[in-house]
């Protein structure tokens, strides 16, 4: 599979890139950043945090605005960030920010006109991790982080894929999209009517299913705008209540749901990805 | 002053804050964005570091990027990031991302149309930090730094204003802008065609001419995309070595102009200032 590269940054001693390829899953040409620290060769691969992010956003916002990049230099730690869905002027798209293009919500689309580009899950689960491992120094070992539609993307992908992940983490995820109208608007559109088929891509559902979980760790700002009507931790936070697993939910007081608190907390994230990667 | 909040970010402890207000000298409504360290009170007053930013950013580029909140919420600093220029409909501007909106340059214009507006020189020196000390818990302590054509104004308003501020500090600053084809372009306009008063807003002129300074600390990118055509760091390298000034020029290989390059340095930087600030 073909790389085109298109942009190189140094940063903290390793390097920013961003790359375009033609995704056979998403049946369009793709583009996403590789943050990979100094010590990352081929004689020492790195292991991968994967970053989802969230409505609106690009393989950019998390690069730009996160500051990761200097923890993750220290902890050795390459950091990948897909788009948050297909691209292109042939691409299914809605006048909404949250339905269409930037809106992808990692889910499969099987619903016209989505489905023939809208397949998200399969792209950040397959090809993309294939393609990273396949071009760059980089070891088996990955994690799985995102923010807000990104971090129902994160914890869904891992309660899906209980062993390709060693640890995952979120920040103001949306919790349970079968229950708000973020969710209810995209999940209608890319799955249909039939709501027993949302519950594959609902963290809440899955969860309380699962027996056993990997590693988890969620922060959520108290005061963030989208918590009561579309974040619903409330109702995750009574899934893992009642379970024995190793998540833990942070309440943040004051905090937002901008960068500006996913900046706050990022290196306590990377400290949590770190000790179950390397 | 009326002061209008246009946003409040919670950031590492302490607030990320945007105002706008009506500018006496500039003539228009302004904006800014400032950060509150944790411990900043009325019985706690913090030093400021100032930040000027490059062409065709706002207030918004440097609080989004640089990463610099976790290390000044520690420290105890605020920061305060000004526009680059005059804004609004009435506000002359041109079709070059390089003149008008977005690039002040820092000076005071006496040429029309743009002397209505563009007097950034007195605003940055005296109009926003008397509202900043009229408005915040800040002390009297300021430091100044800044970036590309806000390293130039950063340099030069200090050499200017050397009892104003405790430090002065810069990342790929124009250095010479009478000689580079950004300042000529920009001073042509903003100053006319008289180029003996161009001087008076040249960092390496300005120096020359200067029998103290404050301490300095540069940061260059060695492989920054502009460097030899507009930045002219080694004019600046060459009437530093014939002073005895405590200025360090730092070249660092591999890094470019962008915020990746900031953000790689900009701890360093805060931990400088702190120095002469606290």
């Amino acid at each position: 599979m073909m790389l085109e590269n298109i942009s190189v940054n140094k940063s903290f001693a390793g390097w920013h890139k961003q790359y375009s390829h033609a995704s056979k899953v998403l049946n369009c040409t793709m583009r996403f950043a590789i943050y990979l620290p100094p010590l990352a060769s081929e004689q020492n691969k790195v292991p991968v945090l994967y970053w989802l992010s969230g409505l609106t956003c690009t393989d950019e916002n998390f690069m730009q605005k996160a500051g990761a990049q200097k923890l993750a230099s220290e902890l050795g730690i390459a950091i990948v960030c897909p788009d948050t869905s297909p691209r292109g002027q042939e691409v299914a798209d809605d006048d909404g920010y949250d339905l269409g293009q930037g809106a992808g919500f990692y889910v499969n689309a099987t619903q016209a006109p989505w489905q023939i580009h809208y397949q998200m899950y399969d792209y950040v689960v397959k090809e993309l991790p294939e393609l990273i491992q396949a071009n760059f120094p980089v070891s088996e070992l990955k994690s799985i982080s995102g923010h807000s539609m990104g971090g129902h993307g994160a914890l869904m992908i891992a309660l899906k894929n209980p062993s390709a992940y060693q640890s995952v983490s979120a920040f103001s995820p949306i919790s349970n999209p079968i229950n708000c109208p973020w969710g209810k608007k995209a999940f209608t559109a890319y799955l249909g009517e039939d709501k027993s088929l949302w519950q594959h891509y609902d963290t809440c559902e899955l969860m309380k299913k699962a027996q056993s979980f990997m590693p988890a760790l969620i922060e959520q700002g108290a005061d963030d705008q989208f918590l009561t009507e579309q974040l619903k931790i409330e109702a995750l936070q009574a899934v893992v209540d009642a379970k024995d697993f190793d998540v833990e939910i942070n309440y943040q007081a004051g905090y937002d749901h901008s960068y500006y608190f996913i900046a706050s907390f990022i290196d306590k994230h990377l400290d949590f990805h770190a000790k179950h990667l390397t």
